[in-house]
């Protein structure tokens, strides 16, 4: 017997910002492995005899090892279930998609990925502005702030990311943006260039900060919270949409 | 009374890649203002009482002028209706809202924007992989083939473009993509680099071909569905994941 792995994209946090896709592969599930992002409310559209395994990384805390969570796909999928792998945002960004895949692949197991809303839509939604903007940044970029090493990555292409014509989103990037934006600023980026700052996008702790990426660093260094920091800078609209009715 | 907007992205096609608030919007709307590329099963959705009003766009027949929609927009919401502006796609994304925020703003009406599954998401993970890849791809970047007049927009930012250590998708980059691709080798993107063309990502006219970017034009000048061409390049990840179970 056979099982299956859907790598499910579970969204930015707000469990109404899965797609019906989504919920169907939930209810569906044997098993779910999630991160810590892609926990809480979520989960409740698992059967309730569904297995329901934590495999996430939290900062200051050891994780299971990437080998770990191969292994533990690949024996659920080998026992017949069919395995829901729960990855926040679109798993395809920023995602570590591949190891997993690669040990599926091996194993001779099937497997499907649904797509999901990555956290920058969700950040920008939010904030009442569009990603791209038609005449003024046409361009829009996602990085990752930091590497395996947890430093900023090496091979940075400053030409792309000091453009002021692109909107940025600097995935992850909390700790490392102050020596990213030096970077930045010697490349030519704007020390007034708008900048907009997504904390834990569509959950309870939502907050958003307008700024600019002058003042980054600073805000950054302030916030507490525990929630995943988003990161926008570049010709971003000005104006907040008015709050919903 | 006043009306209310709310801007609902409506994923790449496949009704199931909708989101849950997207689906809640659209049962709750009074009337809905829909695209081309978001029409179809996804209205089926709305009440049976809902205003259904196509704004769309359509290769080769004149469209609604975008002030039009605007003063649709605004008209229906004055009226007291919820009015769902539906966008295919993640509609922060070349979605053209800013235009119409702004109209909205004009005339005092409130809105929100609820974010959705882009088609760079849905195609990666139809092709089953991942659009970022942990240390050859490590930056992810969007682009429109044509600016408001047909052509390649002006001031594209070649250094980011051809930089081979960035997955790079073009929005509806059929008709000029032959013409980018000179400026991209000129600027040392080279000639092997993989490719992946997408046509209607997630419907049932769904085509993915595995190309170079050296092929590519080829490649386009035949196609001759009329489905959406979303083109990938990049250091994409080489295997196609297995059909799923």
């Amino acid at each position: 017997m056979s099982g299956f792995v859907s790598f499910v994209s579970s969204g930015p946090g707000d469990p109404d910002l899965l797609t019906v896709k989504a919920v169907k592969r939930l209810e569906a599930a044997d098993a779910v492995l999630f991160d810590d992002l892609s926990s809480g409310p979520i989960l409740s559209h698992a059967r309730e005899d569904a297995d329901l395994v934590g495999v996430g990384k939290r900062a200051g805390r050891p994780s299971p090892k990437q080998d770990h969570v191969s292994q533990l796909l690949v024996d659920y999928a080998q026992s017949g279930a069919h395995v829901v792998r729960l990855k926040s945002g679109d798993s395809g960004v920023f995602g570590r998609l591949e190891e997993e895949m690669i040990a599926l692949r091996t194993a001779g197991i099937k497997y499907e990925i649904i797509p999901g809303v990555t956290a920058a839509s969700a950040a920008a939604a939010a904030a009442g502005i569009p990603l791209t903007r038609r005449l003024t940044a046409r361009r829009l970029q996602f990085i990752t702030g930091h590497d395996v090493t947890g430093g900023l990555p090496d091979h940075m292409n400053l030409a792309a990311l000091a453009d002021p014509e692109a909107t940025t989103v600097v995935y992850m990037g909390k700790r490392t943006f102050a020596a990213l934006l030096s970077l930045l600023l010697g490349a030519g980026l704007p020390q007034d260039t708008p900048a907009l700052v997504a904390l834990g996008v569509s959950t309870p702790a939502q907050e958003l900060h307008r700024v600019t990426v002058a003042t980054l660093p600073e805000l950054l260094e302030a916030i507490t919270s525990p929630a995943p920091v988003l990161i926008l800078y570049g010709p971003l609209a000005e104006e907040d949409a008015p709050a919903p009715a």
